[in-house]
């Protein structure tokens, strides 16, 4: 349970706190990694998610990713770029939480993940979290909380 | 300002805030592009801090950077990567602390950079900060501040 208060500060804006899928850089399961790869170049993005082709999100895409793809023992095939598809070397195993999350679960996963994807009970890509807008939140609570509310330790009880 | 309260709580750990240098995977100012491709690869890093021979503080390298260094209009020219070293090319305008950084000026730092340096006076490299660990305060906080503290509105003053 996170407690009323720091929620409250903490999502101050819970309209920004999802970016929509429209804000958000996707590829197509069926893109060759050569365009995943100038995608990720253009746009300075670390990993982006993958959809398919009613926008259902179906996994995530890395430059480590694309570059483990392409080499072997001996050497960098960058050749092979052109011949991959997105889905043969995807991540499937992301985060997500569906659009009624509970704020508690996407903390609990941004410790380890840079950004959550949001998607309806039908798997459609509906958006991003990212650590930007918690870490947001927690400078308001950090500068506004205790300017706010008083705050006083609550009695131990002895045993 | 930050509450002292709420610091309390967001940096319980202090010695694990900051990630060691030891710890941390950079590479060289005269390391070539493939190397520093190479490491990113294998770590599987969005982005690593770059020393010079001291081992101080020269700037940040990441794929995209990398990516754009070897790519012309026409054409991505491979080829480049053994050629190009890593100074020509890094972002020389990283964030950074001193080692006796407000935690204030970090969180605010940490909105907009997914890691921040800490350096020493003379500039040599003690470690990073990163935003996975600013969000374990953050989840300590939503759980734990309420629990712990009685917290009642602060009255208004009327003027």
């Amino acid at each position: 349970m996170i407690g009323e208060k720091i929620k409250k500060l903490l999502i101050e804006d819970e309209k920004t706190l999802v970016k929509p899928a429209d804000q958000v850089a996707v590829v197509g399961v069926k893109n060759r990694l050569n365009h995943a790869l100038l995608l990720l170049t253009t746009d300075k993005y670390a990993v982006v998610p993958v959809l398919d082709d009613q926008s259902k999100m179906q996994g995530l895409i890395s430059m480590p990713t694309i570059m483990q793809a392409i080499m072997d023992i001996e050497d960098v095939r960058f050749e092979k770029l052109a011949e991959i598809e997105v889905e043969e070397v995807m991540d499937t195993n992301y985060p997500y939480v569906y659009e009624d999350f509970e704020l508690e679960d996407v903390l609990n996963k941004l410790v380890h993940h840079a950004f959550i994807t949001v998607v309806d009970i039908q798997g459609y890509f509906k958006g991003i979290i990212t650590r930007s807008e918690i870490l947001k939140g927690t400078n308001r609570i950090a500068h506004e909380f205790e300017r706010k509310y008083s705050v006083t330790e609550k009695a131990t009880v002895i045993q």
